[in-house]
């Protein structure tokens, strides 16, 4: 079996690990146009910050791992273009490359702000670890900087920044950050911290031109002039769809490449996974596109999978998240208040504050839990939480909660463990579920 | 209503508020033959290692607290019966004091570890506040310790006479501490940090009499003399179930009240809940006496609202568990392999040793995650971890897992959040059930 892979992120490196697993007879070709594989993109806004001391520790393998796993990766190098009909992709200064099976893992690119970049230096892109390299340097000399719309990556790199000392002004056209995920009360903490620190704000409003000679130097928004010589693109994640949309690959409405269970594309013997596809929300089988990094590894490793003759289905998704963002964490799974409001789901809301720790015990810090259940089948629609501690695990438990189906009483009266040192006697989900369970409808 | 309740802990004092919450115009007494009521006994291993700066801090709220809650608390006064059929209670020095309904929660006592302790000063029993202030100071003038038997209060004790400096010797009759809860594989992080630390074990040895003149000078063991100034009782929980006895009350076969999902007792109007009852395991149905304070505190709660005439159910206990121990973190839910094995449960068993950040995150931890589940049912049985951070959310994920009925294949494609300052690309209780679906009969 030949199996090609275009891409040599998460998704495609999960893609060619779990084929190989499945058939290690295989012969495995992954493509990607960067110089490295397999890094974790993730960890840029922390070295930005400081807080982890390298970029060369973002890497997860090296390429001689991947030798040796008989995953022959070809770095700096494009695909032009697949065949379908002719089993094969073209790979520029090379011809054609043959298939048996291809997984397409070619994943996502900042949507565009609108204005003209004009070529100056100092608009910034953060995804790319050769660059951030090199922008790392470029940081040293700045003292303002613009975050150009706040999704999660220009949100981690707004903590960057202060970290850095340089002055941050974050214009966004959404009410607040990721006003598309994450409700008001649950991300207020992290806005109260930015202006503590000095942070400015413009909700609703937008860059509309980047001004100055060669390097930036202001940016002209709706809200006036603001002098900076960095501007973080922070828009949000567009599928990277070229190549499939010009092999006559079906894209779904959000762009993303349509696949089905077995993340078979409408293609035959063509596969996909990751930032490039869209995926049915578990709640509202509304198509998702650009989940993380964990979501494109999973999808990438079924896709392989099948692609070697397996057999593994890929379930819609609930979306379990969290990010740190200063001193906070937020989380949730599925949405929030804000978005059940916009697509029209019924819901009833408990929100609980507890802690984390013993009241007394050091290192304790708060956490909100926001719990929202479907007045009728009393299972969860969503979670959001703000803490200082435990958020992943509690958001990975509330993603089994929803996909299994456990009902908001069932969590109202779980046990949970009270030790001073690692939890509180009040479990914060359970508070938040007896809260829920008082509003419900009788 | 006239409400008594007999024990000032989490169990009596969650039953009075929660009495009150269903019937505030109860009349509500509670009595209490310690100093305080509803301290966190908890802390107290960590005050002497020094972790928490005060026992003032271990104080949950203050004696007008409850008295303007409405209850009525008699501190230092003994109930010396009960009379089930006059409906009242008898309290030294004061005569007969009746009741609508009684609330048992007289929580529990260390096992007689056997030997006479001969009135010797040294010999201690972590439990009380006003006794541990005093033994603070005791303990600056120790030199040499012994451990008496390994519960979790004396596995936390440990920690805290290292940190203070204390030569530890630990003697056990079980082959490893805990080892009525907790399999090998899983203490041996702590077992090891203790031999780095100084610590001497004694597994599978008992203390055969305590020595000195006045005040102890060292133990007697089956392995020889060991020089202590202190030994630290850390025997099982037995309940403190002289008085319920005494009138006649049911109890069951592990010694402690027997009662129904309501918290009633075989008596009428009589109610009991937390370390002086017992109660059944989920998957087991065996009775089990001894939980945490979280258990406690929620069973006061249901046996005070059924008490004040509500109506509360409370379920079958998965026990999800947790402890700091030095720098680990230990914990579970039901049981591990060592009580299955014991009980006769068939199980499947998958390991995983994970991390809880992305591996280059300052902070990051190991985790190991061991799954126990049915062959036939698919469903789990039980889990055990030992770890960095991350314990306590995990076991109460996995408790409310088992208790609505999770299959390991659901645990096994779970999603999960992956961002690196809070979570690692692979969830271990992800890749530990997986492991486990992995060894499962076809």
């Amino acid at each position: 079996m030949n199996i090609v892979v275009i891409g040599g992120g998460p998704a495609g490196i999960g893609a060619a690990g779990a084929a190989l697993g499945t058939d290690p007879s295989a012969k495995m070709n992954v493509f990607t146009e960067f110089e490295d594989a397999a890094y974790s993109p993730c960890g840029i806004p922390f070295v930005h910050g400081k807080e982890i001391d390298s970029f060369q520790r973002l890497f997860l393998a090296t390429k001689e791992q991947y030798d040796a796993q008989g995953i022959k990766i070809h770095y700096e190098t494009t695909v032009e273009s697949i065949d379908t009909r002719g089993h094969s992709i073209h790979v520029r200064g090379r011809g054609k490359v043959p298939y048996d099976r291809l997984v397409i893992g070619t994943g996502w690119n900042y949507s565009d702000p609108g204005p003209d970049r004009r070529g100056l230096q100092g608009i910034y892109e953060v995804k790319n670890i050769r660059r951030a390299m090199e922008w790392d340097k470029y940081l040293d000399n700045v003292k303002e900087a613009v975050v150009v719309e706040c999704g999660p990556i220009a949100l981690e790199m707004v903590s960057a920044l202060v970290h850095r000392g340089i002055k941050a002004t974050v214009v966004d056209p959404g009410p607040w950050p990721m006003s598309n995920v994450v409700d008001p009360d649950i991300i207020e903490p992290i806005t109260k911290d930015w202006a503590t620190a000095g942070v400015t704000t413009m909700w609703g409003e937008r860059v509309t031109a980047f001004g100055g000679e060669g390097t930036l130097a202001y940016v002209e928004t709706t809200a006036g002039r603001v002098p900076a010589q960095l501007a973080i693109i922070g828009t949000r994640k567009t599928p990277n769809n070229a190549l499939a949309k010009a092999a006559g690959v079906q894209l779904g409405s959000t762009g993303g490449i349509a696949v089905d269970a077995h993340m078979q594309t409408s293609v035959r013997d063509v596969f996909a996974g990751g930032d490039c596809i869209e995926i049915p929300h578990g709640v509202t089988d509304i198509p998702l596109q650009g989940l993380s990094g964990s979501h494109a590894y999973a999808q990438g490793k079924v896709a392989g999978i099948n692609a070697a003759g397996g057999d593994r289905t890929y379930q819609p998704v609930y979306v379990p998240w969290g990010m740190l963002a200063g001193e906070w964490m937020i989380g949730g799974v599925s949405f929030g208040e804000t978005i059940a409001n916009a697509v029209g789901t019924s819901y009833v809301c408990g929100v609980a504050k507890g802690i984390t720790r013993a009241r007394y015990y050091p290192g304790v810090r708060p956490i909100t839990v926001k719990l929202l259940a479907d007045p009728k089948s009393r299972l969860l629609v969503g979670a959001q939480m703000v803490g200082g501690e435990g958020v992943k695990e509690r958001a990975d438990f509330l993603g089994v909660a929803m996909r299994t189906g456990i009902t908001i009483d069932a969590l109202a009266t779980m046990e949970n463990v009270y030790s001073p040192a690692i939890g509180a006697l009040n479990e914060p989900i359970q508070m938040a579920a007896f809260e829920t369970v008082k509003k419900m409808p009788r």
